[in-house]
């Protein structure tokens, strides 16, 4: 059910990293598996299907309800709220850049976007469909999508696997480029102001950037314990252990609170913050890293000049246009 | 509360009209008001609104999840979902081609798109905000905003005044022309297959179009008696006199089961159908209609004449680019 890649490999503490640290923009193309190279005709369709709340039991929750692409790639709620108002555990992460995750969802257990792309349109409290049968059943049964696949992938088959394939490459162009930071690493020097690299400077300092590497400040797939360092307070507080992450999934006590390493792009636009979303500002999300990653209290303007830095790695939102969706002749939602 | 324009006037029964029908096409421009000239700014900014879930009391109702702009203007639901998964009692109406309607709400109550995008906001089952001023006070959190009704209206004023206005500018954009009706109207004969042709001198003949007048199909602000003639078969199946329509506002009998004429522009997107949604497909709303409108039982091949000239309504779906929604720093809809 769950593939994890390279699992073994992955997880282990990532030690203290040298301050000598590889800033790197943001790629503008994110690389595409080679079965699902990205097309135009794929990426409109995935267009389609992601933003179809007719992909849920009651008609009402698209893929973009909850990761929404007119914000930050998500819903800033705590736990989302999927078919009949249930809501989830776990915030739901951005959309944006997701492309650039190894492994995607919180406890990392999809490889891939495809893979990903899958899981919430069946879970019951998501979009609550009773099965892929009947998420195509339900597909074919709207004339507009035969042509829309038929485009895509030249066959008049619509199926799970295209269908996730088609949101795969759609999500792969949702890439935001050009933020100050990334202006700043390509040689424009005005691009930051002074709070923000000394913000940046202090990020590598501490070894926040350890976990947090990569153009995307997502360690391209490793995993990490959280919290490492318990704090009896923050856990009164946040009840950051309640949910055991990984271990959720592979059933393994050693993979107890292990989480994928998330992106820091846009994370001024996704509060609130953490696996369970109970932290609602930037500020104290960067105290309790601090305080329960590395063991370190912060100052207020150490706090104020990180904070600085990370709405400086707020990029440029593509300009997109709605998709039309298909019509369902004489299809009603009722439930 | 509710403004009801010219209501006298407006209501009674309008006779059996002559066959000699006079076709419309569809205007390419709404009229607005002379106190809300739309502007491109307006428009761009009630787009915004229109689109922001955090219209809603949980961040997760837009105008747009009910009135769906990449769908036919609504949710092909019968009852439509707002916050906490509550259902109301009435179909939501197409956002599309609104402009041309001279009252909206099924019952007609408001007087302008103006007057109608203030109610759902704050209904409790749809949109569930407690009330204006918390629209406002959540709206000036949000930075972007502040730049945006300035752009829209070059005030730094943000209210319900000003939110309303913008989002009716942007809904009288939302017009669909170029329907195979108008351009056979527009003089291309070959537009309208000869069955299309058929079902719209039948629709003119049997007296639809009495009632269902005008470019839009909608009878420009006319209101009329559904049903006229009471069915006990179609009663037991649909109940549609459980709502009494716009007697439900004014609360005077004679108004009983009075409704606002609802437009025909593309109507084979907007299953189910009546103010209930108790009507699944095109076919049975068209018997429906003849049998309780008119006394009439029509012959199957009559009603698929009539559905197919229903087809030709359905106008072509400007291009819109989505919009880039401005963020709420560190705020977190949690119910």
């Amino acid at each position: 059910m769950f593939k994890i890649s390279s699992l073994a490999v992955a997880i282990g503490f990532v030690g203290y990293m040298s301050v000598a640290q590889a800033w790197e923009a943001l790629p503008a193309v994110a690389p595409a598996p080679a079965d699902n190279p990205t097309t135009a005709e794929k990426v409109e369709l995935g267009k389609m299907l992601y933003h179809d709340p007719r992909l849920s039991s009651t008609g009402t929750v698209a893929c973009a309800s909850c990761h929404n692409t007119m914000l930050g790639g998500e819903d800033n709620r705590a736990g989302s709220m999927g078919v009949q108002a249930q809501v989830g555990g776990r915030s739901a992460p951005t959309v944006w850049n997701a492309a650039f995750n190894k492994v995607q969802f919180w406890d990392g257990r999809a490889a891939s976007l495809e893979d990903q792309a899958a899981g919430p349109v069946t879970n019951p409290i998501e979009m609550g469909m009773k099965s892929w049968d009947d998420v195509v059943a339900r597909l074919k049964t709207i004339p507009g999508y035969k042509q829309a696949f038929h485009k895509a992938f030249g066959t008049d088959v619509i199926s799970k696997d295209l269908a996730t394939k088609a949101i795969a490459a759609y999500e792969r162009t949702l890439i935001t480029p050009n933020s100050a930071y990334d202006k700043y690493v390509g040689g424009d020097k005005t691009a930051l102001t002074e709070q923000q690299v000394r913000g940046m400077t202090k990020v590598a300092e501490l070894g926040c950037t350890s976990c947090h590497s990569g153009a995307a400040f997502n360690g391209a797939g490793t995993f990490q314990k959280f919290p490492v360092h318990p704090n009896g307070y923050f856990e009164a507080q946040n009840h950051f252990s309640k949910d055991k992450g990984l271990a959720e999934v592979t059933k393994k006590p050693e993979n107890a609170h292990f989480w994928k390493v998330p992106t820091l792009r846009n994370i001024a636009l996704t509060a609130p913050y953490f696996h369970n979303g109970s932290v609602a500002t930037l500020d104290q999300a960067v105290k309790v890293m601090a305080k329960l990653q590395l063991d370190k209290e912060l100052s207020k303007a150490e706090v104020a000049d990180i904070v600085a830095f990370l709405n400086a790695l707020t990029g440029q939102f593509p300009k997109q246009t709605m998709p039309t969706l298909p019509a369902t002749p004489g299809t009603t939602f009722n439930k």
